[in-house]
């Protein structure tokens, strides 16, 4: 039976950036089929009580440090935090839920995490996101109509209640069934959950 | 040249516990020189204004479970958490500095560890801190006296000041010549910085 990954991703956060550059290649190797769902971290944060890494001074300071390393264990272009930071990103996580709907979601995804994290393009401006979704295949002035109706913004505020009564508490945040793993830093339990029995 | 692989640690972190029964191998797999460095996590704590996770009813939660997966991946018993939890860890921090003084510091660590996490001693008692000095080949009486001493008092502090000034903000907190790494989970990060020219 085909195991489904859940990754809960707000384009906000730099470690769900991370992780949205191996969760296809995880899928991939455990045969599992992978399932973009994007959420609002503010909205988790405030939730649960919890608070954004940057709130404790030596933990931002660690925090870059250590963004850096895992850029570079993946490959990746070397990280540098954008400016501003954290930054907007309502909007480009609704429009996430227009290019899943439209069947775009991981190219949509891939594309808007380079555009905020490895080009620093500002994912709060709607001329930016409307070269992305136009970049991704999707018809930006339909998308970006969509992304103001209720159905989506409903979605997306679903998404996050959904994650929070599951037990989130941050991002990235994927679930293997009703299993929940928090943090880029768990995805090899997570990989090791997908091949279980 | 040989590196050292500083471990600043505190009894009553789990994390660091799990890390414990990893940095010897760690040490020895790369040639580096370990350094153990208790520390008072309560201050770090408070000095850095960073909180435990348990604070986040949603992140204790999570923590437990990432606790048991962390010690079924690494090979140890079954992981429970302690009661209480946080327990009082000042005495043990104490006498770790004393064993360590001693050259009984690696036995010590993975003594008191496993007394604490596998086999729910309380560390804050006495007795059960004379047994475990015992067990490692240290005079209790004597070891136990020297807890009381202003010098391994003021030595605490200052392991503990110095964490904080060089960036800590938790528990396990390592050092690879300056660079900080914080998180058992950062340990792969620290091999390979003691790997690197």
């Amino acid at each position: 039976m085909t195991k489904t990954l859940e990754f809960f991703f707000d384009f906000t956060s730099p470690y769900a950036y991370l992780a949205s550059t191996q969760v296809e290649a995880v899928a991939e190797r455990t045969g599992a089929t992978l399932r973009y769902r994007p959420f609002l971290l503010g909205a988790v944060f405030k939730a649960t009580g919890n608070s954004p890494p940057l709130m404790v001074p030596a933990k931002g300071l660690h925090m870059l440090k250590d963004l850096g390393r895992w850029a570079e264990h993946y490959g990746l272009p070397p990280f540098a935090l954008p400016s501003p930071f954290p930054f907007r990103s309502l909007e480009a996580n609704r429009l996430a839920l227009v290019a899943i709907e439209a069947g775009k979601g991981k190219e949509f995804v891939a594309r808007t995490y380079r555009a905020g994290f490895v080009e620093h393009a500002e994912l709060s401006d709607r001329a930016v996101l409307a070269r992305l979704a136009t970049e991704v295949g999707l018809n930006a002035e339909e998308a970006l109509a969509k992304i103001e109706q209720p159905s989506v913004k409903d979605a997306l505020r679903a998404n996050t209640e959904e994650a929070v009564a599951r037990g989130s508490f941050g991002a990235p945040t994927f679930f293997v069934g009703d299993e929940l793993f928090v943090g880029n830093d768990r995805l090899h339990f997570v990989e090791r959950a997908l091949r279980e029995g």
